[in-house]
């Protein structure tokens, strides 16, 4: 698929999910190395990062697109030629590609080791990454139950349970604001992120905070799930993450809705869980305390300020 | 009404809701002793007390019934005749039902002198004495602005929503895992309670306690309004209030239940906010701390453990 | 002196501080009835009822002024004939100054025994009741050491060093700011208080309340010593205790504040500390909770919700 | 047994316990009034007010033993001759003697209220009115299971697991030092009470608070079990209840302590738990948050300040 | 300037400021090793580390002198000659005076992404790196509006005051101790630092760290803005940075004073505020979590307990 | 020793102690990589590495085990020849070894300068890293107070009070439970570790997690003492630390526990300290905050997830 069509794709979310993005951006990234016929060192690379340009800019607030388009084209100033660098962009994006199909197998692993035989499981939301930790540890023989939230307005809850119930996981479903009514029988708070900030904050699926609060208040156990492409470069350049505000009719339909002139929706979809809530972020270079953050942005993603730049995305 | 129809429809749910169950119950004591001919002293007070446990009966844990049984029939023993003590019952049941009835009016004065102009108010669920307070402080010109949750599994705030646009209030309609992410923007928490315990901490619709905790983590105010018929006098005696749990189709479908037989709907329908995080209730005799709720049990209601027994009510 | 000149002398802040103007009230009330000439039973309650009204008038937002109007006027209809009332009035008005002036002594005596041998006390502003307990525990005989803070913008801390300083009572003199700095070496504090709300929170110097929070973050123990006429009616009634903000030049001479358009002071004379930061009040009646505040309004000072009214005061 | 050898048996300990020193006290009074032969009312009146200063002085700290005296002692001024101050003090004595030994049932109920079927207790100590709670539970066929602690330098959990074993209950044995380790699987705390001060704070074995911070932390319940009589008057005249330290050979051996002479031994009795981190007290007149215990001290047994004095007891 | 009178220029004070400091230190480094004459490599690196040392003895406590002395001799050991390592020094000199100007200037882009349009904000003291966070969020034309304290005893909220107002920013100047009462109000607190140690914790003007407790209290965010020089490698050896005490005339004059004998002054310069209270360190190389200062430390900074040593500052 | 008697020596516990165990597995090495003599690169570090594996499994819980291992052989992949080999071995053994036995004396340097002359100190069991910060501080000159716990069932506080009376430090020495009613007399708390997990909490003797609950509620700064080598890499792969659970007849007598079938022991040896209560970790690197932990474990220990595997060790 031609750079042109993956950036399409993904700008018209057929291509969804942080993970497939970015793994959609560095193939099409090698794609396009390969397809330039330029033999030119300096025209290639001007090349490659104009394309890199071009992928950003279809979603500007995600996480992993820059973080994939980063790595596949880090190395390239060390290119000899362009052949060179064709050959470095190649390896980066089939690592990247590799390494991302198996993140989430290796979270899996560490977050069914936090899990205890005969644990008690919250868990909010949809996340792969949190689910296939509880499904590993049921794997492994553990007895476990599992809470599902409904997650209003969207009722990803209904996601959730379907895959709890295929892998024959003893679930309770409840309300988003039941949590804290059922939170002293949880032995461990296990949740997906959608981004990771500088600060050890976690961007998730509105109400995660409000669950963090109430594990803490009880003393209950809370850790995320993520992959390590969802650490946010920019928010260590300050950045804040955008909070979209969805549609009102998603939560009140616009029948009702006109109606009521005095009323109006307001449809967050994500709130921000601080650090000081959080025992753990299970990546897929090991479980580590919120505020470890940094290092994961500069060690292991290899960004540093003069990379993130003044607006570049 | 009879007696017996007065209990068969609070028993049958046609008399819905503390304060009218309560009322509907004095007024029905108040008439069955102007329908006892016996002018026997001893007897009468006996029939009486039947009457009583007749109409307690029809919905064991409900709070405000034993609480206006009670009042009516008080100072019974101190009667010299039947006649006398059907005096002492209609003075106290008309008595009762007039101060139930003033009782949500002196309470929306109270807490609107609580709300300050500009302010903005989160309510949880549909409490009439809650919307008093926020209606009073509208009617006297204050500018506020209110957030309703839209209260899982009934959608209770679609009657909260459709009062205060009635009202002319400016709303903000948010889903219940939304508040963490709003509680910096709010002054006051108002929200009713279905009855109040001796140690002061207060039952209430499902998701009340979850707010309240999040008020109390950003220094937000949160206020209960509860006529003094909520506070519980079984509590005194140490019984826990029952958190009756409902169906799971009013969560789940059944259609979808169906097919996941791992999964299992738990329905609460209160939780309990702790007194810790309860800057202050609000009722008709006064704006007082949680922790009072002993005094108002015992020298406001009459009661005291010998009247509590050990399986009465 | 005439009812009119005490309550000139009021207005005008001849006649300050809480006690003092408690006491010339009452004074001003027992004289007038005495003063007056109609033996008519009715007609003397109702010129006495008025005579309050005008005291009450002078200053609408001080607390003791109607809490002492209405402990002596509050046996009124109980009395037979003018003379009656007279004798009521003076017996209550007589009673009240007495109380009022042995509540200081009874404080300083309760208040010195919650300061142990060898403690280090800190105390805010310039409270006569907590200075009391601090001079008596010292008159005791006990070891003590102060901290008394500047307390801007008035530096009432001035006032205060002069006390301890003339009780030969070795003292510390901190910057308002530094108090959380020492704070882990202070064992008790003892502040007084401008009024205690029916919630148990307590109105008191601005700074007061950061100082609780820093006493309660070091698990110090932290006290107000206030007389009961302290303990405000209103609030039982929802009103909040409006904070006075006083003018600009008490922080900025108006020399510089022209020079800077931009800038605004903010004067706030008071702040409001939370009862879950109050370990206990002192009052002539004992050392209490501060959740025990309605009680004291209700048992002690006699008042209820009828009587506080809508707009009396 | 005249007073002077219950006095004997007080002082030497040989009567122990607060609710045996309170009833042996009361029958003491009882029966010396029963004993003098005067029949006139001042001096009848003045003897038994020495009797009461005699035992009141056999314990100077014990909090029972002056609400013992007071309560059979109280009405004395009302009564119109010698006989009638002896009747008044037979009929108070036997009152307080069968409330005192009824008030551990009541308490059992309330408390095993409080306990549900399945629940897991923790107890510290080994308290009379704790223990109830907990097999008055059993005994209504709740199936629980309690952890009890060492008790560190007695050992009292030795004489706990052997109450409890001896119900059948099963019990598990900890150091005191692993209640932390435990808590997350503890549903309530049940402890007795040494003293309740006038501001909600508890006087319990050392260790107490401890576990009470740990319950806090987690969520858990925690309340105490304590008979009226163990609230402590004098508290509320700022008295702190002074914290006993015995001997160092109770915690080490005379032998080792002294080859280390740098080593001293702190061996305190009892610690305080705030009221902050207590649910609940449980006295024979109900369940009551522990702020209110002023009223425990005045409206229940009786004391204002001018009853206690300043030095009397 | 030669090396001796910068030294003696820091010494003193006639050069202030952390960044001024280090920049003036760095160029007398520069200049002194251009001054060198000798062309051998041993006795040049020991002539310059000489250099280092009277530099670092001037201001033995100041934090940035040390990092500064430090980043530019770093690399000599690898010099291959006098000349080589006179060139290393000038390229370090230049690079770390650079850095050091554009760190503000950074730091500010940083902080201004962290100010929402239409947030308020406090600040207090008078920090450079705070005031340009606030300046330039003012520049991006963000609706904002300021609360400076007055910071006693200096009062250098007149300064901040003066540049806000300069700046044509809403400022409201407030008493230190009113932060509490309007900390509600506030959506994020910007302060500087004078020293960042390797637990997280930061050393800053006295009242700082209750105003950090105060805005945690209220789930308001607490961020300091900080350059790397300001990051504290002694700290990682155990040292305190020592709480400088200065004079009590700044707070009380001596005329007063001297009446006063049982007064002393405690005019401690900063205080802690520990890293739970902090949600964020803007540095010039990111926005980074308190806890993650070791990492600023060693790998920035290139600072390691050997370099640290026993005493040499 | 040849390296299978040095593995018997710690199966069998007759080599005991984190350090002592670490010293001697890498001497074992050492002295294994001498003994050999293949001259063949590949067969020699394949023996080597199977020397690994058999002392790793002598004791598959410790922590410093591995961790000395894995130091080790850790840059043999890199060596060109089995003699390269056997010297990388020598010198990595050497080094590690010399580190080992230094690293108590840096500890004891960083510890001693965190406290203050005139401190009070409190320590829980019997740690050499937490005692030598203690001696090093009196060892100084520093006037210092120590309160040692009596560390039940194992009374480990024996062996400390022993240490400290040795060195003439004055020493408290209380029971476990005593900790809460003299934290507000500490300054500081050092205890030592057993193992320090990647999310920043600590595993160390029984009682120390309570320890650090009361410090924390009291301001009372609280430090841990660990070497390098006692922090776990395995817990970076979301293993937990096993919580060894002892017999009972530790905590209660054979003889005693056969007459209370009821009654069972539960004798964990360690508990879990969490981060947000640890201060600092004073490890000989440096004074650290706990989320530091996973750059010890990767960058200073130098594990990734690849080498910790799925069931090495």
């Amino acid at each position: 698929m031609p750079l042109i069509r993956t950036a399409d794709a993904i700008r018209t979310m057929q291509i969804r999910g942080a993970g497939r993005i970015a793994r959609a951006a560095a193939a099409a990234l090698r794609d396009h190395a390969a397809s330039i016929e330029s033999s030119d060192r300096v025209s290639f690379i001007k090349e490659m990062t104009q394309a890199g340009d071009i992928l950003r800019s279809t979603r500007p607030t995600a996480v992993s697109l820059p973080n994939a388009i980063h790595i596949v084209l880090r190395d390239l100033k060390n290119a000899t030629s362009a052949d060179d660098a064709r050959g470095i962009i190649t390896k980066n994006a089939d690592a990247f590609i590799r390494a991302s199909e198996e993140a989430i197998q290796t979270i899996a692993g560490i977050g069914a080791r936090q899990i205890g035989d005969g644990d008690t499981i919250l868990t909010h939301c949809n996340s792969e990454a949190a689910l296939a930790c509880i499904i590993e540890a049921k794997r492994q023989g553990k007895e476990i139950v599992v809470f599902a939230t409904e997650v209003r307005p969207w009722n990803q809850g209904l996601l959730t349970i379907e895959v709890l119930n295929r892998h024959e996981i003893e679930t309770h479903y409840i309300v988003d604001s039941a949590v804290r009514a059922f939170i002293n029988d949880i032995d461990i708070v296990i949740a997906g992120a959608d981004a990771v900030c500088s600060d050890g904050s976690v961007i998730n699926k509105i109400g995660t905070s409000q669950i963090a609060l109430s594990a803490h208040e009880a003393r209950t156990k809370m850790v995320f799930a993520a992959e390590t492409y969802k650490f946010a470069p920019r928010t260590l350049a300050g950045y804040t993450i955008p909070i979209e505000e969805r549609p009102g009719f998603e939560v009140l339909s616009d029948e009702i809705a006109r109606k009521y002139p005095f009323v109006r929706v307001r449809n967050p979809v994500f709130d921000i869980t601080p650090a000081a809530y959080i025992d753990g972020i299970i990546t897929e270079t090991g479980l580590i305390p919120p505020s470890y953050a940094p290092s994961v942005i500069s060690d292991h993603l290899g960004w540093d300020l003069s990379l993130i730049g003044d607006g570049a995305f």
